[in-house]
């Protein structure tokens, strides 16, 4: 049997619920995959031996276009092409360095002498970059087309680098022959992130390697979220799903104030240096958080209780990034613009602006939702009502999508065939 | 040499810096005494064998007047005159329930029939539980006037029934002859507490049973602070001077939101028994807001130093007080406009409305410090300018001073010859 013409993936965003800020501290977070909002990449195949990347939603106008035969063989050692333990191995910078000035190059893919910001020279890179480590000269494919689309915010806190890379991952795994679109209802690996054979730990670790080129030393929980979709557990680098987490329904604002993660983080440490028994205890308080959140999500209690009860912890989590100077008066709107509706709201991320969580409790008439989005929207806001915990990846054999059903489609999602691994 | 025929006696309220809540919880809490804010107390000899007692101040127009014969001597047992070790004795009860109902009794002082309330009642009962406790044929006073004045407000956590307690017990050990007027620089007992033999610790001890009176179990903190000045800190039963304090001045803002110190502290005790993973860190991180505090005071740092130290103390205190959920709109609306002249403010006392502290640094114009009192007053808020760590409990000789003098003075400080021991 061949293997389709076309691919397309499809990954989502991740909110972090609990846990922001001390999970720099080996203290648990808890994230989930956003529903709805996702990252999707189109995969065709080629015969002459060009790779091609589209990346408008990064504001490349033209497409990067590359000959396979430019790529830097010499230089991909058995380390960058070494996948059974990439969750400890490093990036080959030697091969990174070179591909980073190939993406300038005009000579070899830069063909329309594009402008290319660090940030469209990294996406590029990391495309290259896991082309190079994973070509196996199995495949019939002679050269790949990829367009990426996202109605997923950059660099909003939401994960878009993870969810970028988790496709990326699937596509060339699938269209370079590592793996095949798994059956429904096959085990595909779950969460045992150990477990290396399964198809969707190989994914997550080629998606990590993706994640430490974009940002140095990531957690790795935006990729195992984006790659295993659901809830997760993240302490210490250990990840684990939180097992009967239920969808919940969630108000995320984007407030759009920009905000220097690095930096807040930075702040943040600066305070638990200066004052250890007042921030190491916060932490600690914030452990317990995410920890009760565990706790009463499978305690069986009634969807009232649940809620009642994570609102509860929304609030505590809110108070403590505040005392830990991470919050804005942007939040702080969101909260009381919300609190109006007895709603209850909390910074997600790295605060200081960016993005917020509101959870909206099934008994909240649609009415009020929409009053509340008004007036957010109203103020400059973005609004996207979401579930928190959906699927991860989800692949679709596009053999019949052309490129431009798929560029012009204004909801991906609504394509047949879509194939779920949660 | 014969005692005076009237004295004046000056306690100050109080305001808790850092540690409200927590306190209860065995953490330490940090008060200091309010320069300015005092409760006086006027005594006047009488040779009629009567009591007057004059509580304007509490809504009592008229005079509480009793004849000595009536006290009910026969229950005034060695537990109630002992006051060597008051800091663990209990309160007769049995007296007590004799004096309110004397207090009540239109026969022997509430002449004019007038409606007394309960609050009225206990605090003409623990002038007479004091009176009859520390009564000495030794003295020649046969019989005592008693007028209060203050400008503490009631009811606002302020202290204001410490002070007047340390007020009473001062007058009434001075009168029934058990201390004399200690001479400026006589080392009169500091504050270590269980020297017995000192007259401030006689005063703070007598005062501590007037406190049990009136609110059951008190802390002991507010008649320390009334009693010794400065500032305080407290922790499980303990209580130690903060050496190296310094006045520090503050805007006391009283936003007049009535709240109810019992209820909100049942909140925060569910609050901790429902999700004692988060609260229990909490709670020590606001002991180590209090260690920190204690830590700069005695630094050494320069005065700006301290001052942004603090200042970063009171934002932490704040959003911590807010994580247990005592926080208040018009506690935040405080915090706001102050912000505005980058001035920090917390809740002091029980919160929920009620008082709120926002430290003034020596570099504030006092432009800018009346521009916030203007805008805190036309929203109804009551402000004074006040400096923490002044004087603890003040004596004046009141030989040449008329009743007349002490209830038309407006400013009862200004009268020459005060004597204070801190």
């Amino acid at each position: 049997m061949s293997s389709p013409s076309r691919y397309l993936v499809s990954a989502p965003g991740k909110v972090i619920l609990f846990g922001e800020h001390a999970v720099v501290y080996g203290k648990t977070a808890i994230a989930g995959s956003l529903d709805g909002l996702r990252t999707y990449v189109f995969f065709e195949k080629r015969d002459d031996g060009f790779l091609e990347l589209n990346l408008p939603k990064l504001g490349l106008q033209h497409p990067l276009l590359w000959p396979i035969s430019a790529l830097p063989y010499s230089k991909v050692t058995t380390v960058s092409k070494e996948n059974n333990s990439l969750q400890e191995s490093t990036i080959n910078e030697e091969l990174l360095k070179s591909l980073k000035e190939i993406v300038l190059d005009g000579n070899a893919g830069n063909k329309n002498n594009q402008e290319i910001n660090e940030l469209q020279q990294v996406a590029a890179s990391v495309f290259l970059y896991l082309y190079a480590s994973l070509e196996d000269k199995q495949t019939s494919w002679c050269g790949t087309t990829v367009h990426i689309a996202s109605n997923l915010p950059v660099g909003a806190g939401l994960g878009s680098s993870a969810a970028y890379s988790v496709c990326l991952a699937t596509g060339l795994l699938l269209v370079l022959g590592h793996i095949t679109i798994p059956n429904y209802g096959e085990k595909v690996g779950g969460f045992n992130i150990s477990d290396s054979s399964s198809p969707m730990n190989l994914i997550n670790r080629w998606a990590f390697q993706a994640e430490k080129i974009i940002h140095g030393t990531p957690s790795g929980i935006d990729n195992a979220v984006a790659t295993y979709g659901g809830a997760v557990s993240f302490s210490k680098g250990v990840m684990e799903n939180v097992i009967e987490f239920q969808s919940l329904r969630f108000l995320l604002t984007n407030t759009k104030v920009p905000r220097n993660t690095r930096t807040l983080v930075a702040n943040v440490r600066k305070l638990h240096d200066k004052c250890p028994h007042i921030v190491v205890p916060i932490l600690e308080a914030i452990e317990g958080i995410s920890s009760k959140f565990k706790e009463i999500i499978n305690s069986g209690d009634s969807q009232k209780e649940l809620n009642q009860n994570i609102e509860e912890l929304i609030d505590f989590n809110h108070y403590l990034l505040n005392s830990l100077r991470v919050g804005h008066p942007s939040i702080d709107k969101v909260r009381e613009i919300a609190a109006q509706y007895s709603l209850h709201s909390k910074l997600t991320g790295a605060g200081g602006g960016g993005c917020v969580l509101t959870l909206l409790r099934d008994d909240v008439p649609n009415d009020d939702i929409m009053k509340i989005m008004l007036n957010l929207t109203s103020i400059g806001f973005e609004c996207f009502e979401t579930k928190v915990g959906g699927h991860g990846i989800s692949i679709l054999d596009a053999s019949t999508i052309s490129k431009q059903e798929f560029l012009s489609s204004e909801n991906i999602q609504q394509f047949s065939g879509w194939k779920h691994f949660n």
